[in-house]
């Protein structure tokens, strides 16, 4: 089965903004097994969408629509598609309600236009909308399947995973199923994870095993596929077995669950308490923790010490700490998760200091980082890093790598190139 | 002049990777006034690179090919425009020494396919990569120009500015100039921005007007050609003084200066500081404040206080006030944004408190948020808020709902809807 993206939008063909969309349905596709031979990307222009639509039907089986779903006079795709099927556009109510309901509740007026956000194709199966106002549309005719999807990547991509993905499985019943699992890892490169995973990629066709890169983190997709799901399952669960068995130091979890997810629900799960004393992350450290749902069960709080004075009056650190080796230093960074402890009174105080940039700080490069912690009863202790970044990431990196570290202390597992607390 | 973008490669068409390459040689073009109708991406294959290549010769001026010039057999893309353009390849003796000197350097032995990369399409101009192998081609034939560019972006960008910007300014030199300019809003629906500009939009054909909505954000784009670059500006100054006039109120910045950086910038041109007590955000707003850089200067840190026991004995809000009208509401708010301000000696105090989902909590519906406000001598405020979000966008409207307040605090600009604090 073939399928063909067009990503309709003025601002993709001006380059402000990277069409992640076409590669996020390419690759869900072919997790499918469905092949993309083209993605077409064209303005939101009545007769070159209209043109796009009538090579694409002449070559494909699913044609896929993303973009100018949104309800001012740009937005053309519904209006295009509707004149080419020659299936008039209908209001469909229940958006409507939610479109009305949304701007009651929020206090806004709501402008008239934004009706033609609830218009439909007739008899089209309605791709619901949970993250947006924009509807989709699951639309099939004459052997062609039409999918409509709004633009945002924050749309697109639940609407397509849980309204569009259960249809297409269905369409490709009678073929053989695919089933894929995703494992998450943490603190080696992609290229070093490559070539761990090198010789077990080449000899592997069923289930096959991609690498992807994101922003901090690194995830491996195993895809299988069988004439039974259980079949799948066991293809999928024997090379997890030798994947884990490679790189499985360096694997923190699964799917779509962030390392700060999977750390809240280990503190959860061992009903831990966390607190935070942070310096050059802001905040983000405390954000991050408290980001999902459940958090109020294990932190109930922190502090924000930016500035030395800070550090000093409100934290307690020592006058001494900072005269004798600085705010970057294992030092301070033992004592600032101690003193954050005990404060808050948790079992786990995490401690983040360090050079963001772009300015330095008391002569010590950009990306200088000590992560301090006080777990428990244990003796606290400091690991430092070097992020070769700027401010943004160093300050992402430093988050990612406080929360890896009270993951492998809950684990058990080996932390090296730790300095220790020494009493003075 | 009109330009097609064809990317060639199937690792895009598997969604291995984004496309970055189009986004970024349209934004180029676009700088010069060379306008892209359509990009397309089709994998490694003869058949349908040379069908691509016939269609965008009928439409474009300006065809560039990226990608398939490697050294492997899956590298198509010369031998096809060969065939196409029906002009041989020949041996670049330049490339080929530099092919055969790099692997002597590095010591590795030269794969024999390697003088692929070598070949060119004859009589082409030769575009230098300065970043890798493969060579670069600038061809004009019968009125279109081709353009061959490497698929990695490392060699493209380069080559791209060096070597093709040139050629192209060339080309473009009697034409029209193109300018834009991009104004940010923050308060208002993307339908009401819409509605309010919506006759300006129709009327207007020089400058271009366009509506593009973020993450918690608006822009409009408004995008000029006139023949120098001072007309354009003349051009831009009108349309953004009607805009300013219909939408100012919500407008708070310029290009791609984010809401929280505009805020920062503020405080550290007023000599203000500031520092917050975070509930239901748990650190978001003190990570945004600090960001950027300079942060440094306008504050000192701040305190996330989750729970009701650190509100009080960290925070000192008064057990009363939380008895009688509990955590989320006008007098805790306003209470913690005075206790926040005096304990951290900052001219700004800001509390968020509410609640982010999905549980409730004092029976108060998900997304209600009180932001209080603490602003140097004036009497401390608190607004109320209603998300219709989850529990993730709730935490980030509120973060952004409190930079927006202390934004028009500082430019002394109308809030309605505020509940003033009364003496007991």
């Amino acid at each position: 089965m073939i399928a063909e993206i067009i990503t309709v939008g003025t601002e993709l063909l001006l380059g402000q903004i990277v069409n992640t969309n076409a590669a996020f349905l390419s690759k869900e596709l072919a997790s499918l097994g469905i092949e993309v031979y083209h993605q077409i990307t064209v303005g939101d222009n009545d007769e070159r969408i209209k043109d796009t639509l009538e090579v694409a039907t002449r070559r494909a089986d699913i044609v896929i629509l993303t973009g100018g779903l949104g309800p001012t006079k740009d937005d053309r795709t519904k209006m295009v598609l509707s004149n080419f099927l020659n299936i008039p556009l209908v209001l469909d109510r229940e958006t409507e309600d939610k479109i009305i309901s949304f701007h009651e509740e929020s206090g806004l007026t709501m402008p008239e236009n934004n009706q033609l956000q609830a218009l439909v194709i007739e008899g089209s199966s309605i791709l619901k909308n949970k993250t947006g106002m924009a509807v989709g549309m699951f639309i099939e005719l004459n052997d062609i399947t039409y999918v409509v999807l709004p633009g945002p990547p924050s749309e697109l991509e639940p609407m397509f995973g849980e309204e569009v993905m259960p249809k297409l499985i269905e369409r490709t019943l009678n073929q053989d199923i695919f089933k894929s699992k995703t494992l998450r890892f943490f603190g080696l490169t992609e290229a070093k994870l490559a070539e761990e995973l090198d010789e077990l990629i080449e000899k592997q066709t069923n289930p096959t095993i991609a690498i992807y890169a994101h922003e901090g983190d690194l995830s491996v997709r195993i895809t299988a596929n069988g004439s039974t799901n259980i079949q799948c399952d066991q293809f999928i669960d024997g090379i997890v077995k030798e994947i884990v068995y490679l790189v499985g130091d360096f694997h923190f979890g699964y799917g779509d669950k962030s390392l700060s997810e999977v750390v809240k629900d280990l503190l959860i799960e061992n009903k831990l308490t966390i607190t935070a004393a942070e310096s050059l992350t802001g905040g983000a450290f405390l954000s991050s923790i408290t980001q999902g749902s459940g958090a109020s069960s294990i932190c109930e709080g922190g502090m924000v010490t930016y500035s030395e004075r800070t550090k000093k009056e409100m934290l307690g650190i020592d006058k001494k700490t900072i005269e004798d080796f600085g705010v970057v230093s294992s030092e301070c960074a033992i004592e600032m998760a101690e003193k954050i402890k005990d404060k808050y009174d948790a079992k786990i105080g995490v401690s983040l200091t360090g050079v963001a940039g772009p300015g330095l700080l008391e002569n010590k490069d950009i990306g200088t980082v000590w992560v301090g912690i006080a777990f428990d009863e244990k003796t606290p202790f400091a690991k430092e890093f070097h992020f070769p970044y700027q401010r943004s990431k160093n300050r992402n990196r430093s988050v990612l790598n406080a929360l890896e570290l009270i993951r492998r202390l809950i684990l058990n597992l080996e932390i090296v190139d730790i300095i220790e607390k020494t009493e003075k």
